[in-house]
């Protein structure tokens, strides 16, 4: 199924044809990973009830879980006010990262940023 | 100050030198916006306790709420799995978004996602 034309009508690609995608667990609020869509993913991940990405490493299209098992079903979806990111909202099923952690983030860890007082 | 090197090592920049930051609300769990980092954006990120962007469109250092008071104190940094994005932890000052909404995926909205029965 194509994507929606007014949706594709507000979307701001990358010279890739991309935009960015956070996926955020739904009810904790963990950030789980980042990960790019085209519009054939968009469309499939607002259809079908699963996130379907664009894989740049692999350059295909990547359906979240059909190989790993750890599938995302997909709670909600909001566009940014320049189009060219979008918040997801999933239930994760298992780890989301391909390291075996919860998230992307707990595999890379901490940068140790300085936390000043504020004013 | 420089990026310190261990960091900078260990980045993947996209072809404009930039990595992807995804901006969470450190109480609430909100993601606030997207935003893009180069290395002196991420160095003054990490080592002033103030949130520093690169603008894409303005092609210049954005130190956010320089101009708006909107100022984020940053509450951690993490680096994703691969190194292209980072989760930055802030305490939002004011509305995230240029439009006025607390988060830019407020200004933008819902797209209308399918919500399935889990399987």
């Amino acid at each position: 199924m194509p994507l929606d034309t007014s949706i594709a009508a507000r979307l701001k690609r990358d010279s890739a044809g991309l935009v960015c995608a956070v996926v955020q667990q739904y009810d904790t609020g963990e950030v789980l990973m980042v990960a790019w869509m085209n519009d054939a993913a968009l469309a499939e991940t607002l259809t079908t009830g699963r996130a379907v990405y664009w894989s740049r490493s692999r350059q295909e299209m990547w359906r979240k879980g059909d190989t790993s098992g750890n599938v995302q079903w997909v709670k909600s979806a909001e566009l940014d006010c320049d189009g060219d990111a979008i918040l997801l909202k999933v239930d994760q099923h298992g780890p989301a990262c391909h390291t075996g952690t919860r998230t992307c983030f707990e595999a890379g860890g901490s940068l140790g940023a300085v936390v000043a007082e504020q004013s």
